[in-house]
């Protein structure tokens, strides 16, 4: 296993400023609110004592790497880390709405905002994150931008955004449905977790003074980039070491998950297996969450699950359908022609992604 | 009382136009939460059927006529369509999250967005809803208006959204207390629905070539009117005529809402009354959606609270709060110093949403 690229850290304090530069300063009346947004954000615990339970900032990373492969000057990375706060205020907003959509009682290792303030707020709280990340990117005019650049960037964040919601519209319908294809589980990954390492990438070389044609490049590689995120990510679901994961193994079996190996598994297990992994998801067993797709399976069912998926090679699928995607990062971005720095840090960030195990 | 103001339908057909054009053309598999939107905006009936159930499009009309007392330009108007069709998207975004958030199961006569495809898919859809604004917003660009033009109107209309989830936060904090003070009721009014009405005007000046300074006056004014309506929209709650208003007189009663007759009535009331009051409210009576503000009133108790408002003179308190905003309006458009033909138009909109019996 990969240790953590440096590239994760390089910048966080430098966005985590940019982030927290976005916040308005005196809120009085309503200042929870932006307590639960700051909470969100891993800032401070839920009576507002500071914390540090932030995510990774993977694309927070991405947005400075994209912005390094087009420039090196300090003023674009200054402008590049607005850009890289508005993309993380956008993925944890997305966060704080999906934990209520999929009745999601912890995120890494704390409550929920809905757990803890309800879900009438957690909606609120995500709507607001939704606006703090456009004041983030508008920080960039201060740090010299053209107007013309930030709605630019604007624009490709708008989409991706998007892009993303759609991906959450299909992720839920898949909850309901037994007959969703591998091809098609690829279009709403593409869509939910592509689309913002794409954009991350790609308003990071648009704020550096990068050409339209740089920055659809690096969008291109970072949809990839995304779609072997989600592969490594339904690999440790599955098998990942419970240690490391910090949860039990088999968790997205248990709790029906139909991640990349059960798709795959639906596919090439034997029509009278293939039956009987349909049943067993289907079996109702109470209630888990808004997506009502029902309660964990039992252990039993759960260890019969496992076993298929290594008689049928979903293991090895997943990895291989990661590192397929792995080496269609790298070649998008030969074709963006990045500086070779940026570039030789972006592939050490995609191959933790691949092999991280966690 | 007074007839429909032209302005509301002056420009229906071209803010329609442009809120459509705001859509992707092509979405093939996600082709369902664009037409929960589009049920939501009016445009169609549940099975996708078109249909015309859209708002009274005020905060559009707002645009427009900001516009107009700044420019009467052709250019400067159809600029301005693109800014009137982001505000009304934004409303309309904000109406479906608070449908969920208070658990309402009807708006505008048709079930809720929720209550068809469920909270997580409405959730999905108010923050599709929030993007496909900005897409309409940036559609002044394809008008000629500049980039700074339209990242000026992007930060007001950024800023008043903000505003508005604030007064939401409180909004729904206010329904679990019993001790909300008339001025903080109208904090709370000027956030949720001030702002919006506020930056609708502003973002019609800013996009018609105004001044920063005449948006801000704009701003004042349309905050005055939200506050107008509200109080107007309070009173209709519970002494509207019932045929007018398409639901009957005491809803708001009913339904336990703190509008500002029943927190008049909590500062003015003797203490007995007051006390009684507060337990009517208080008294638990099933569930009434996620604010968990208790089931509908008894209709002995309605009776009770409608007959004390009386005898405090809330109707005419209400209804002189409403006329105090009405006249802030008219002079702070006085110090806007627009063109004497938007003026007109303002005051009868102005005037309808002072006397409006639904």
């Amino acid at each position: 296993m990969s240790t953590t690229p440096a590239a994760l850290s390089r910048y966080r304090a430098m966005v985590q400023a940019e982030m927290r530069a976005s916040f308005p300063e005196a809120v009085s009346a309503v200042q929870p609110i932006y307590d639960f947004a700051r909470y969100a954000l891993g800032w401070q615990d839920e009576t507002g004592v500071s914390a540090d339970a932030s995510g990774k900032g993977a694309r927070a990373a991405l947005t400075m790497l994209g912005a390094e492969a087009i420039s090196q000057e300090s003023a674009a990375i200054q402008r590049a880390a607005a850009g890289a706060a508005a993309v993380e205020i956008v993925h944890n907003f997305s966060l704080v709405h999906d934990d209520v959509q999929d009745g999601d009682e912890e995120r890494r290792g704390r409550p929920t905002v809905w757990r803890l303030w309800g879900v009438a707020q957690a909606i609120n709280t995500g709507d607001l994150m939704r606006e703090l990340a456009d004041a983030a990117l508008r920080r960039a005019l201060m740090h010299g931008a053209a107007a013309s650049t930030v709605i630019a960037a604007g624009r490709r964040l708008n989409r991706a955004t998007m892009l993303m919601i759609e991906g959450q519209y299909l992720d839920l319908t898949f909850e309901r449905r037994m007959d969703v294809s591998v091809g098609e589980y690829l279009a709403m990954v593409e869509r939910k977790t592509g689309a913002m390492m794409g954009v991350s990438l790609a308003i990071g070389a648009v704020l550096a003074g990068g050409s339209e044609d740089q920055a659809d490049a690096l969008d291109r590689a970072g949809r990839r980039l995304g779609r072997c995120f989600q592969m490594r990510d339904d690999w440790l679901g599955i098998w990942a070491d419970p240690d490391a994961l910090g949860k039990p193994t088999d968790a997205d079996i248990r709790r029906r998950k139909k991640s990349f190996p059960i798709l795959y598994a639906l596919e090439h297990a034997p029509a009278a297996a293939r039956r009987q992994l349909v049943e067993t998801y289907e079996s109702a067993s109470g209630f888990g969450g808004m997506g009502d797709e029902g309660g964990e399976l039992p252990e039993a069912q759960v260890d019969w699950v496992h076993q298929l998926l290594g008689e049928v090679g979903a293991d090895a699928a997943t990895d291989d359908a990661a590192r397929v995607e792995y080496e269609a990062f790298r070649r998008e971005l030969s074709e963006a022609a990045p500086h070779e720095s940026a570039v030789a840090d972006l592939e050490e960030l995609a191959l933790f992604t691949l092999e991280r195990d966690r």
